[in-house]
């Protein structure tokens, strides 16, 4: 047989080169896998959280090397099986260790219509039922925000959501800034709380505004912003010579879920003429709670709000909404270039459904869809009722915790962050001995450890300001159950028992 | 009834908050309408491309108002049928609208399997699988570029990974600019060509650099870099008083599908102390193929890279890569501030596979998964077998083109991107006359409008340079046979005859 002169001129083009039948007959297999192993098993609470595996040894057992040739079918059968064996089940009641967990079975048959559709909502041509959804849903978040209009984009992230803010924030002070960059511009202020989620610093890094420029404001005993102290952080910023841009106020903190007084904070922005961005990443949900929402009363005063429906909403990772209150155009001018490929102006039909130009991204994902066909499958009120059950055992938690001895808050929850050290034993009554801090830090990484090593649960902990390591308990699963809040304490109590 | 006392207090935690039986039951029915309408009709060459619905009539047929009550499951199930009916086929064989397209059975149970995990890669403790999974597919990409080191994350798409170069550029240089920001710094110059993707504008807005700092070099007559206008650019640029920082070379453009020069660039790039990255986010692939990677000659020079296993590798979106040659923690330093109630120090484990923190993201989605099981499945082999299979799609249709009447190349194409005009009877032998190029720019928009009516298939069109609107085929599916080709080309010349 002759060499081939180059690439390509001896592939066959009269018959598919994909086997379609066998792909879906796969898919059925890999669905069942699926349906048993990951879900099923997942949310099984007699079942482990996780199986714990040294790296080493699980880089062994699932023979991660990629090879020059293709498996059969069985062998890949077997790896699906293995990746949802040895990976943590974010979906079981008994984890609590992220501000995302719980499964839910519309939202993930949302992600996988998302997935099979694969496509991008960056233009109406390539993804009009995505487009339309996305609208609609961004139009449903801003109206629980308190806006008739407005506008918005789902982003990768709260973290890329909140960056979002901060460039439109620029923008809007200073075009031009777009073009020239910030080379031209006075040293700009940016203000969040000590509590603030460290997107911020992120972003100001990436913005070329830097980290020295975000002005952390001292907060109250409860976590929240003290809008005096913002104050005098602005007067003290720009008696430096910097100019004040931006405040960001946290509604529902990360480690200890507390919610910045929006109105004052308004107040204060009105006053110095600031962009007030709300990170409302994790708390936004509580709007949907007619007996929750007051913890957010101000909001709607906002300039924009980053709320991540994939926490508290369990839509799945990741949908990121950023809401803007300017209805002007403002997003498509901060970020469209309007690149000829993609966004026409000669289509047929009213190319305004090409949002993809509002955001720095290309190809983005379509985030809408899932939290849609949860929305459908729930409507408002089931979602306000997710969000209550999580207040409703986080109360449950928290009497629980002021009964039991050995369990001491570290500040009294404001929302469905509960955070509490255990004393074991050893340590009881020894409060005021110089190294009872010191030891107590190391109690939460180590009953951590074991709590893995076990599979039993998982929960979260920290140091935070002046408080040494602290459990952070975050229910979001409405699957978890006063039993599995028991279990949770005794759980605690037994692996720290003897520390 | 006594009126509860806060949210919280009537729920009942006994029992689990949702129906998991009815849930299951609910996932099952929707996979097999997935299965069917979504992967069997959606793949099906008899089937349309897609079902055109003006904005306003769709809104109505999706009844997309989200309300206070949630709906029964035959209703829902009926929206996943709608959803699926009037989306558009991106893995239909005649889909061939953007740089994505195709439908691969392996990568959507990937991406299935990632979506029922629902757990994001930042740490290990909470993503053992996936962390050991990104490390595995960074590594071997990163081979492929030709480093047997580095660094790398997945971003959730190109530009993004775009953006982390330059921003990983400017903190190589200005160390002090991630907490000072841009302010100190001599103005930057950053250089792209002029068919460099719109994620650099975008970039240099988004990173306070401004897009005016953007420098588009001149391409050739096949839209490649000029190194020596590069070199003029650099000198211009140095002259007026900007310090010169960053060179993207393109590997594959979105457009015209042209390979900037590595070799020669990376020569100017040395002399001048400029950090080299690669934008191979549509042409990366072509290093699977030994017969294709000599476009990229000179890509182990780089100093990062892009490269989307989404386009060209058909895994799914989003998929990309950045990679980087740096080992010494670049990455982690540049974007790291250290979050203590995820990357706390006092793990159990080795924390250096808690990644997450070399991005500007918090919460992430895992990428790697998929492209993980698709390489098991066919192999590096299969993998390249796919990259030559479309380029050898691409040369025959080039023969196509060539040969018929009508059919005009805007350039010769390197790659996989064919660009060409239809010219219709009405215009042929008009060459010359002085409305012959507005005219033209007229007929692309037409039968783009005509094919989406129809639903027989979609392709891109656009004006770029100096050329007025032309069609850009591109092929990634290996499912799209020589009769979809001669299809493609039928339908075209019928749909434009009139014009
Ligand atoms: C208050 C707050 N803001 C922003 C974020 C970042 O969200 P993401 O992980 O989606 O980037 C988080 C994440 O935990 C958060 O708690
Ligand atoms: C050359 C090039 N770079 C970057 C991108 C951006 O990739 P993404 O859409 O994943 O952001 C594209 C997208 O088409 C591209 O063609």
């Amino acid at each position: 047989m002759a060499e081939p002169s180059g690439a390509g001129d001896s592939i066959p083009l009269e018959c598919p080169g994909l086997d379609t039948a066998a792909g879906e007959e796969f898919l059925q297999e890999v669905f069942q896998i699926l349906l048993e192993e990951g879900v099923r098993k997942s949310t099984d609470v007699t079942q482990k959280v996780c199986d714990w595996k040294e790296p080493q040894e699980l880089r062994d057992l699932l023979d991660l090397e990629l090879r020059s040739d293709g498996e059969g079918r069985e062998r890949l059968l077997q790896r699906c099986r293995d990746v949802l064996r040895f990976s943590v089940r974010t979906g079981h009641p008994r984890f609590f260790n992220q501000l995302f967990s719980g499964l839910d079975h519309h939202a993930l048959a949302g992600r996988f219509l998302t997935e099979t559709l694969n496509t991008s909502p960056y233009t109406y041509e390539v993804a009009p039922v995505l487009v339309l959804m996305e609208e609609q849903v961004l139009t449903k978040l801003r109206e629980l925000v308190g806006w008739s209009s407005g506008d918005g984009i789902f982003a990768p992230g709260g973290s890329m959501s909140n960056m979002l803010a901060m460039n439109v924030a620029r923008f809007q002070r200073f075009p031009e800034s777009r073009n020239r960059g910030n080379w031209d511009l006075p040293r700009l202020g940016l203000f969040a709380s000590q509590e603030s989620h460290y997107s911020i610093l992120k972003g100001a890094a990436l913005l070329g505004i830097g980290t020295d420029n975000v002005h952390l404001v001292r907060t109250d005993e409860r976590g929240k912003m003290i809008p005096e102290e913002l104050e005098k952080e602005i007067q003290r910023v720009k008696a430096e010579g910097s100019e004040p841009l931006f405040v960001c106020a946290t509604s529902g903190t990360t480690v200890l879920g507390a919610f910045d007084p929006l109105d004052a904070i308004a107040d204060v922005c009105a006053r110095h003429g600031l962009w007030l961005h709300v990170d409302a990443a994790w708390g936004g949900s509580a709007l949907l709670s007619p007996r929750l929402r007051h913890l957010l009363a101000g909001i709607h005063r906002a300039d924009s709000v980053t709320w991540n429906p994939h926490k508290l909403l369990m839509v799945g990772l990741q949908c990121s909404a950023f809401l803007l209150r300017d209805s002007s155009g403002l997003l498509q001018r901060c970020h469209g270039v309007g690149a000829s490929y993609l966004f026409q102006r000669d289509k047929f039909y009213d190319v305004s459904l090409d949002t993809g130009d509002k955001s720095p991204q290309c190809g983005r994902r379509a985030d809408g869809l899932k939290l849609w066909i949860l929305w459908k499958a729930v409507g408002t009120r089931g979602l306000a009722q997710r969000v209550e059950r999580a207040f409703g055992a986080t109360r449950y938690l928290l009497e629980q915790v002021k009964r039991r001895e050995g369990f001491q808050l570290v500040i009294e929850p404001e929302f469905i962050n509960l955070c509490f050290w255990f004393i074991p034993p050893s340590l009881r009554g020894q409060e005021n001995s110089p190294e009872f801090w010191d030891k107590l830090g190391k109690v939460a990484p180590a009953i951590k450890e074991k709590m893995i090593r076990r599979g039993s649960m998982m929960v979260g902990y920290q140091p935070q300001g002046s408080h040494v390591n602290f459990f952070r308990q975050i229910i979001t699963n409405p699957a978890v159950t006063r039993q599995d809040l028991d279990f949770f304490l005794d759980e605690i109590q037994e692996l720290g028992w003897d520390l």
